[in-house]
């Protein structure tokens, strides 16, 4: 399915994975200042907003956003959450948000992640469809920047905000039992063991690693979490922009899915379509894809920000190798 | 520690990652045909030989391959065996190998794995030193073909050559415990479960990939070399050389380890310091380091191969990003 | 800390484990039919009753029971729910029961799980202590008869009541996350596994009992729901009142706490005081000690159930070996 | 399977469970002073010997023994090791030992460990069968008295002799690896964890029993290994006879095959057929069996052990429940 990350140096980074077995077609889509937002259930647009650059599929010139930051250092992300997710029918007193609109509705209002937390509280995330074919996709949102992180999940019972003081996600099952598990990996470390089984007894480290056997390997949206969880809490790197962005792409290269090890149907696979990793600070959106492992990069810094019209630049597939000779 | 992989689709593939705390100055390192080797327990050099690329630290223009390729085809790596390397004196009956001039000695005579098998049998491992500032590392090795695949472990009890039939190796324990753990994990696999808990009991897929749950996630060797089976085992690909390519860098990023997650002295961590991917058919070493995404290569087959000189390349280890903007 | 279970042959039947570090001295206790209940919240006593027999701690002539069950074939066991159990303060508009009388309420006055249902969607389960010297238990409870089994949970966000498809119950976490983590077992099996790990790869099954793999053995609650719930699924026996009887200790002892295992205080150990099966349908309690290996038993129809004073047995705790010679 | 273990209060223990899908018919069985052993490859039977208790199948007035001690206090069990025991050709220049007379031809004749390792290391275990229609069992033993433990295991490539520093035995693989993958539980413990995953996250034990999260719960034989290690490595219990025999039961218990879960053909399924727990210093035999949980005992001295015929008791396999009223 997909795992989105937090990382913090000197700058703050925020990025994810999309797994899946096909692509919908996507293109990193700066969206400037000025683009209209005709919000479905808002009477008009506001004349200005908070420019966004982000991965998305664009539908008739509108950026349906998988994962997205803005100018400001925010940064958001939808990932599955199929079963679970269940969505509001639009309310009169309160601030209806379709589904499909809630990443752009938020990074072009909110400057911080405070400024969100008020906007959610008075929201309602409905299930208004884009267009009659586009049904909701089924997801829950990890949203955040420098000073914290939370994660959205509408479900049966209602909307859920919680605080994530982990700063990953993956899907299934709901936040608050993800975070529970944990529980179970507490003992892990990236240091040796020590003989606590039988003490007296001779007992070797016979590799390096040991401390944290018990982490999972295997694919699924559970053992994701506390794989990415372990990495990105230990996780060790220069600040500088180079060091950050390279430690980033480790921390979410530990859940790459490779083509054959989750097969959704016969002969169809998931595997990491692309990853992410936003420098939410200086605005530079940074990508690879399964099939091309270079690090691709569009700043929103470079363009005219103060423009109407979506800026789209294609996401660069093929494999760029570098020959010495 | 280091993990090593083989994988075919239309040529065969070969690599490994080196996994350490710190680096001791690798090239890119091709032998040309005719540069002497003298080895230890030889009267004389060959007048010509296969030629030879791959990773190595060179000392006083000598090549210590970690791993490497020939032309016609044989690849060979050395990873660490610490604890169970023991190598042997030298004695008067059989061809003696010097430890560290064993990858050049298989690969400059070897056209393929059954030339090597016959050589294998025949030779005595030396604990013979490169210098006196050179102790023997404590290793063993994998050997592999587009026809297979040898495990090489000098222990104590002797040499012993295994068959591979996973054509992975990591560290300890000895190969044939390694595979012998496989046998814990045959129920895994990249399709969802059943249910055979307690039929009629209403339990449910709740996430993708959770067929393969109980697959370690640690960075031990143990966990590494079942993690990375399973991810090779499974692997799909197209098999052009960039999906190949692709494919097997995935396989080996499935054991990638990241700074912080294996601490192995008060703030020392081992990482993986660069990844390879050979194309033994074609002669091509790609590899990416901890630092730089983007995958480099050297191609054997532009050079001059019929020379007496070493010709090395430096590690390109600069994150080289390409920016669309 | 606990585990109950139920287990159905041609009778029905249910017990628990009691895990603690010391006992508060319990008894086998009959309520016979015409004992006066008092309970907290009502106005009087009613005239008659349903007989009860199970383990109890009887303070002041009051029954505090830990598990019984009725003349009728109803059980009920509290088990401990440290941390997450809450209860309500009277009110006026439900049926108030205290915590402490929470097992003679249901069992004096339900003769069936049908009839506790009805009952316990009108009650107030409320934090009313026994006596100043009494705080409530921190609790949730299985409540079962042949025809079904339902978890009882007061939590900070009210009652609830699971249906239990599985009959078993432990402590933390909550019961539906203890059923979801069984998704993660589904793969499980009493049969040997099948290699789909690397079809033709050579794997072997070296030993009997390999299909359970990954089944938890540690006495932490969540790994004892797993480890009893997959025993009691699997469970086979004859049918008659001893091959039942028999394979109940069984299925709770696969959970038995062994003293050292589980430290709870410097030189303190939690361990499986005593461990109780009722025959539900012929009103027998079995019961078995840490120290006393033979099955006692007490069957309350052995007694006169129509008489008003609590009928009460010792727990032989001292080990009864027969000796042969 | 099978698995034995020792434990030592003020007396040394020494047990098994033999864990079968049926009975071959077994006796407590005293083997006294003056019973004429003829051993097969010996040309007399020795005048006397020491007296052994133990469980056998008496086939024809010889004792197969399955488990033993002597009143030496020397204890001996063998148990399954199918697919790796090998036994050799009778030899000229060692002394032949038949696998089936093994238990007897040591406890007979060593009084002590330290005996028997001398007797050992001049012996050759055959595969002289006991008649034609008892063919070899295929076993590993396991030797020990108060001093300390051996694993005997006969094998393609030689006898191996073992010390065995945790004095537990159950089958397959061969015992070095399964010591060897009690490294791999080294963290566990007794006592609740502490968060070492990621230290200022708050993480919480949830449960009492969280040290030893990670320790297997199936039947198959490497796990019941490490789970019988965990559990005798960090027992606790007075010192008393009654609460030594008591632990030692609870000790075995822990790996306890309940019926249902482990199936090894269509409709049939491996139990504990019995559970045995010898007191070595005092020459008494207690068991259990799966349908008899009481323990039953028979003394050796308590019989005239310097007679020439076996003493044999019937297993008392009925459940003796009792009943308090």
């Amino acid at each position: 399915m997909c795992t989105a990350a937090t990382y913090k140096t000197k700058d703050f980074y925020f990025g994810r994975t999309l797994d899946y077995e096909f692509s919908y077609g996507d293109e990193i889509t700066i969206t400037p200042r000025n683009y209209p937002f005709h919000f479905r259930h808002s009477d008009k647009a506001p004349d200005s907003h908070y420019a966004i650059i982000g991965m998305a599929h664009v539908a008739g010139d509108y950026p349906l956003y998988y994962d997205a930051i803005n100018e400001k250092g925010l940064g958001m992300a939808g990932l599955n959450f199929v079963g679970n997710a269940v969505y509001a029918e639009p309310v009169s007193d309160k601030e209806n948000v379709a589904q499909f609109e809630f990443i752009p509705w938020i990074l072009s209002q909110c400057a911080t992640l405070k400024e969100a937390r008020q906007r959610l509280s008075t929201m309602n995330l409905t299930n208004t469809q884009f267009s009659e074919n586009f049904p909701c996709a089924q997801l829950h949102w990890i949203l955040a920047d420098a000073s914290g992180c939370l994660v959205i999940e509408s479900m049966q019972d209602g909307l859920h905000i919680y605080e994530n003081p982990v700063g990953v996600l993956t899907n299934n099952p709901p936040f608050p039992q993800q975070m529970f598990q944990l529980n179970n990996y507490q003992s892990l470390s990236p240091r040796q063991p020590e003989n606590t089984f039988a003490p007296g007894l001779e007992l070797q480290s016979y590799s390096r690693g040991m401390g944290a056997l018990g982490l999972p390997g295997d694919l699924s949206s559970a053992s994701r979490f506390a794989k990415v969880a372990f990495t990105k809490m230990n996780s060790r790197s220069g600040d500088s922009e180079l060091e950050s962005v390279s430690q980033f792409f480790h921390i979410l290269g530990s859940v790459d899915q490779q083509r054959g090890c989750c097969e959704v149907a016969k002969g169809k696979y998931e595997i990491t379509l692309y990853t992410s990793c936003c420098n939410t600070t200086k605005g530079i959106y940074y990508y690879t894809t399964y099939e091309n492992h270079q690090i691709n990069a569009v700043d929103m810094h470079r363009e005219n920000l103060d423009t109407t019209v979506l800026i789209r630049y294609p996401v660069l597939a093929k494999q760029n190798i570098c020959f010495q000779n």
